[in-house]
């Protein structure tokens, strides 16, 4: 079999078993996922052995300068504490409400004609990530919660470890009703490019990882993409700024997490805060090794202060070109004084990633015209920047943050897993056909009445 | 200047537009639709002299047989009863409740510390559509009403008529606080071909057409596109199909418009009913001149039967491999009959283009399995697949129907064209920052309390 035959066979599989998931009772999802928690611990030796022959292989890797020391890290599954949250996760995730089913319009239209909107999984995923393995545990969790069949791809760093998780989540999946290509496992690039044709078959691709994985998938398939490019995340301090939130809101945003997405690679100072809030502000900056790369007047404006700071020679910077729109991720930020908060909001929108943007103010009309016209997924005021997370929203989980501008945006949660249908029936005599409605003589209207119901009562 | 950098000017310019709309206030867009509405009477000679200038170049096309007939009807507008409802769909708009500032979920994270997703528009459009030139104002007015920045691009045979539509669309904008450049109208395949790589400026892509234009832009952007495919219904007779219920809904699903996209192409017939309702449906069918293209039961089933119609041999033939897969949009309906609900469902997922399907039925146990088991945006129970419409649903206006399975499902009314985003307040002393939550002694937990609010306070 030729690769794209085989990965035609792989999505028309995921397509069926979430067809035929489509008549098991919804509650058969948490058996799968108390199943799936039965069989880890069940294999938990085998995987923590297949897992140590991963860290292995990439130590010689690493020691050859072909991986990343970083990377050892993210492979390793062998604490407990690693052991432990992975499964956490799974009980986690059994433990929300479920997503599906839910009623979000309904309305009589005529008597006897009731419409229903009512939530229902998306079909099949094709999620691909990089080396985390407890990705495959996590990923299938949220796939069996939300009704979605799914396809995983992991790095191939991982691929013994992932083997024997797969493996697990199909032996669960064996024990219940659901197929057992419910959720699959591939292994190689070239069966993802393979399945990234399969738009017959495969309904959304979540890619979690690097910008440029995500860049390259979304340049290279034809199925929707649920993913989000860079963080460029802005703090701005308003004309009212106040000192300690400007410091506080400022610090936490840039060294909470520099690896983050929603961490501030930008701050914006209002020009009339140059000699006043600015110089403090760096200098709590400067006090937890943030490097600064200022414009000419935030830098003029630190260089002309009376308190020195002693990291000035050392930390801070002319900014150069492409200072704004880079990611950082690290204890890097770039800074820039505008005259404006009209000023402000342009620059954000034409330099941000429009991911989470945070104004810090004492004015509510400044907080207000923030909020309306930065065009993020997030609009903060006087709250840092890392709080656009979806535990920290109240999800529970999170997929990932969506930077897109359609199905989902900002941080993800099993919302972002399920579309909706209509369903409708009639019980009139002689069920309801069009034909009897319009503006003729003797014939129907619609009524539109508002049914009050949280699930379709057929 | 190259084709591209038009484009690019273009697409930037309606981001421009849609970013500095942001700080208008909302109710100036039923402003601009108000003055559209006076801006249009003030041209109508102008508009209507162009638009039979358009239809006599498009005569000459038909004559020589370049275009097809039923074109010169979409492009007429001179009738008053066209005129008048052109406008009256402006104002039905207008009416509309306003879709975006609405909060759907806000919750309290922690004292002082306030999160709200509000629906907001998705930016900048870029509508492509055939024929009809009213169709100019229509999508303008629908960008208008939801907060979106659009560019237009008609059919070339309507360019007069849309040209001084779009002159009217521009002395409107110019009379409100809006950029002129919030509705731009682009005349040449050439400049959408340029378009459509603006991915930068440009957030969704909306075809409307054939599904020839539709997935031929598919094909050719990177950037989100809403739009149907095919539109093959079927309606399943079950096993306990009341026959009054089975001739009205196959009938009036067939023949109430059978060139829409939500008509039946195709009937499945329990096979329990071949020598009982289905010749009967037949009948009632052959009655309306509909051509039947049957499998070998269903069609020994009316050859076998006694009731002969008159129209049995002129209407009535084999059904050849494709009739399944086939979007007939004429008076073709093509016929199967099948040994369970079950494979019923399995068919319907198999060959639909999972848009609408309808069962008839007595049974409530086999009306919630094909509900759940069929997976299209619209399953109905005794009910006929033409009420798929947006204005049968009671969302007062449509912009088209969708068989994606992201974003938008089923027929799509303004809240198609929103999406939402995340603002979050702080206005505790010092602000929130991140840095004093966690597991550790003395730090803070998030409260997720739910708040009650319909809009966002600040």
């Amino acid at each position: 079999m030729t690769s794209t035959s085989t990965a035609r066979d792989i999505a028309r599989a995921a397509k069926a078993a979430f067809e035929a998931s489509q008549l098991v009772d919804p509650s058969e999802r948490n058996t799968a996922l108390e199943l799936l928690l039965d069989e880890l611990e069940k294999l938990k030796t085998d995987i923590l052995t297949a897992n140590k022959q991963d860290l292995e292989a990439a130590r010689v890797e690493v020691a050859s300068g072909k991986l990343s020391e970083s990377l050892l890290k993210r492979l390793d599954l062998s604490t407990e504490a690693k052991w432990t949250a992975m499964l956490q996760g799974v009980r986690d995730v059994a433990a929300l409400p479920d997503p599906t089913g839910r009623v979000t319009y309904a309305t009589r239209l005529d008597d006897g004609l009731e419409l229903y909107r009512v939530t229902c999984p998306i079909g099949s995923l094709l999620v691909i990530f990089e080396a985390r393995p407890e990705v495959v545990v996590n990923i299938a969790a949220l796939a069996i919660k939300s009704g979605n069949s799914a396809i995983l791809k992991g790095g191939k760093e991982s691929t013994r470890t992932a083997t024997l998780l797969a493996q697990a989540i199909r032996a669960a999946l064996a024990r219940t009703k659901f197929d057992a290509d419910y959720i699959q496992t591939v292994h190689t690039r070239a069966e993802v490019s393979s399945l990234l044709e399969q738009d017959r078959y495969i309904d959304l691709v979540i890619p979690r990882g690097s910008n440029e994985l995500v860049r390259s998938i979304q340049r290279s398939t034809q199925i929707p993409v649920m993913g989000h490019a860079d963080g460029i995340c802005a703090v701005y301090l308003d004309e009212s700024a106040d000192l300690a939130k400007a410091v506080r809101v400022a610090v936490d945003s840039k060294i909470n997490y520099p690896a983050a997405c929603n961490s501030a690679e930008t701050l914006i100072v209002h020009e009339s805060l140059l000699t006043s809030v600015w110089p403090k502000v760096a200098a709590a900056l400067l006090d937890k090794d943030v490097k600064l790369l200022c414009c000419p007047r935030t830098l003029d404006a630190l260089r002309q202060s009376q308190d020195t700071h002693p990291k000035l020679v050392t930390h801070v910077q002319p900014a150069t070109d492409d200072a704004f729109t880079t990611e950082h991720l690290s204890l890097t930020l770039s800074v820039t004084a505008l005259s404006s908060l009209s000023d402000a909001v342009k620059w954000i929108n034409g330099h941000s990633s429009h991911h989470t943007d945070t104004i810090v103010t004492e004015s509510a009309a400044a907080a207000s015209a923030f909020c309306r016209g930065v065009d993020s997924a997030g609009t903060f005021v006087n709250a840092s920047t890392r709080f656009a997370d979806g535990f920290r929203y109240g999800f529970g989980t999170e997929v990932g943050i969506s930077t897109g501008r359609v199905h989902a945006r900002g941080p993800v949660g099993l919302e972002g897993l399920v579309i909706y249908k209509y369903m409708m029936r009639s019980t009139a005599n002689g069920g309801h056909i069009v034909g009897e409605f319009g503006g003729g003589a003797g014939q129907k209207q619609f009524l539109h009445e508002k049914i009050e119901s949280q699930a379709v009562p057929f």
